[in-house]
């Protein structure tokens, strides 16, 4: 393995870091798996290139699956679908695609390019235009660099394709959702085409770097009886904030996003529980003590959910009565910490009154 | 007036035409005769074509007003939207538009293309694609001819556009629907792209001619103090089914169409009561008597609400408590009573456990 593409090997790593930034979105990371390590069995290797090493002409084409994390489960995309969200947009805009690159760092959306690259036999840039996972199209970096998210694709499973254009980027999530429902909750989009230079200045980079070195500080860790959850900490500079078992996890999938809330309560005896609130992504963990809630963390910050024995990470929809779990709080890009980011992706913009609460403070509390 | 364009006299007469054979559908006619009004007079006449003048090389580009009528009474389309779908449908196919066309004939969908036509200088198609109005995207000829409805183009008041490209029609009815949907319930789209010699095999003709006959039947037969309804029942060799005063309208949007039930009743003393069902457009008028119900037309073949003292037809959103009304069945095109025809648009695809109802047959009855 080299450290310059994307192997069969490599992709399981990825897969499980990429369900880490998720922060419980992104989707079932196993299928993604599966399918980018069919992919890459029949194509080869995918060349990975960092934003640093992009010409600045070219011209780059992130891709992601759009949708309900629940649904995609039981509705496999197809590897064909990922390819043509891409050529039906190149076609429209009328420029030849150079690379492939994640729109969101997190669960499927880290393998889904992985494929769609090795089917159109190009590289993929080692970077994502979040640094985590967001639910919605414009809660991307390009959208508070002021670059416009359409001319847009969008494809399902069944060969029905659309090009969107719209009058800013909260419109193209509006259309693309409506049109992501219709199609049965789930679909391929690629947006946010830019060149190199714009794509350096509007991303993460690193980021599938990051999955897996997150990957495999779980499987080391793991592998040398040592705390695959403190192994996480450590990569992402977080904090565990809780460390207890899911006692009620209630969800819908409404307008097309998996929403819900679970419950967190102390391994033994009484104790202050902690409810997590999502949609696709954990937005707020807050304690629940006898005096009320204290937010623990919030979005624009990273709320993560590993299994507190194998630190394997859980997506929201994978969250069942009676886990055993560790919530850990992870500090996002710091472009999200701006008061335009804030406003797209803060607590507010949700419906929780509150300002952003950041993962890591002066003072650290470790309980549980 | 020249019978081969179409001026702004000519535009309430059509208007007014257009209504009729929108079968309730097609929205208001008002609204958009002050539009073409409006744009004729700052553009001039729009050149009138017939379907058998059409070269077979024309490019014939048909557009409409997607939605729920009773929305767009409130949310106007702007001029430029009419222009832009068939302008941003054009760029995406690489066809230069020679021709623009009807998709249907009923209310403000034979008004808005001559909009259109005025804003791109080009002539309007005297024919379209049903020979009425109907409520879904696939319910046209160019369906029962095998012909794709799509790429189509879908645009808002607001600047939002889309182009969409479907498995079947069915689909792009779903597709353009939900984004119709979203757009706030009425959107331009522009769809079955032709050329000459397909849109004169695969549409009715002569249909803007027959509104403009309809319009000018009604206008003269009033001054002439003779029955308007009449009129209109000789143009469309129709049959009146019923006259009496409107008791009830139960209505709702839903899924982004009108629908709903109105019942008809004597206009003196006892007697048998008329029910339309209608979606966008009446779908069924049957007769309730004591005995249990009797359909008198159904779709595929025109059922039209005319005041019965004016003859001035009346859209299903426009349906009011103690109106009175008569109620008229006319022959649709016969193509739409072929098997496939009656697959597409019959009563049973609405939900009716009936066949089709022709609205002429050979014992004519004639009650209110």
């Amino acid at each position: 393995m080299t450290e310059d593409e994307v192997t069969e090997d490599d992709v399981e790593l990825i897969a499980k870091g990429a369900a880490v930034l998720g922060a419980g979105g992104g989707g079932d990371p196993y299928i993604g798996m599966l399918m980018a390590q069919q992919t890459l069995r029949a194509r080869g290797p995918v060349p990975l290139v960092h934003p640093r090493d992009l010409s600045d002409d070219a011209v780059v084409f992130p891709v992601a699956m759009m949708g309900a994390p629940t649904v995609m489960v039981e509705k496999l995309p197809t590897t064909e679908q990922f390819a043509e969200a891409i050529t039906a947009l190149s076609r429209y805009v009328g420029k030849r695609v150079t690379h492939v690159a994640c729109a969101e760092a997190g669960g499927i959306n880290s393998t889904i390019p992985v494929i769609a690259a090795a089917e159109l036999g190009l590289p993929l840039v080692d970077g994502d235009l979040m640094g985590r996972a967001f639910p919605e199209l414009q809660m991307v970096l390009p959208t508070l660099a002021g670059i416009a998210g359409t001319p847009m694709s969008i494809a399902d499973e069944k060969g029905n394709t659309g090009i969107l254009s719209s009058v800013d980027n909260p419109w193209s999530e509006r259309m693309a959702r409506a049109l992501t429902i219709e199609m049965g909750c789930s679909a391929i989009i690629s947006n946010f085409v830019m060149d190199g230079a714009t794509f350096r200045a509007a991303s993460v980079p690193g980021t599938l770097g990051v999955c897996r070195q997150l990957g495999r500080a779980i499987v080391q860790a793991r592998s040398a009886h040592r705390s695959a959850v403190d192994a996480v900490v450590d990569v992402l500079n977080g904090r565990l904030v809780y460390t207890g078992k899911v006692t009620d996890v209630a969800r819908r999938t409404a307008t097309g996003f998996a929403r819900g809330t679970a419950t967190v309560a102390p391994l033994t005896g009484q104790g202050d529980t902690l409810t997590l609130e999502f949609q696709n992504e954990h937005l707020l963990a807050a304690r629940q003590h006898s005096g009320g809630q204290h937010i623990e963390v919030s979005t624009p910050d990273l709320i993560i959910v590993l299994d507190a024995e194998t630190g394997d990470p859980i997506t929201t929809e994978a969250l069942r009565f009676g886990q055993r779990v560790s919530v850990l709080g992870a500090p996002c890009d710091e472009r999200w910490h701006t008061e335009a980011g804030v406003a797209l992706v803060g607590p507010r913009y949700f419906g929780y009154d509150s300002d952003p609460v950041r993962a890591v403070r002066q003072q650290q509390e470790m309980v549980g």
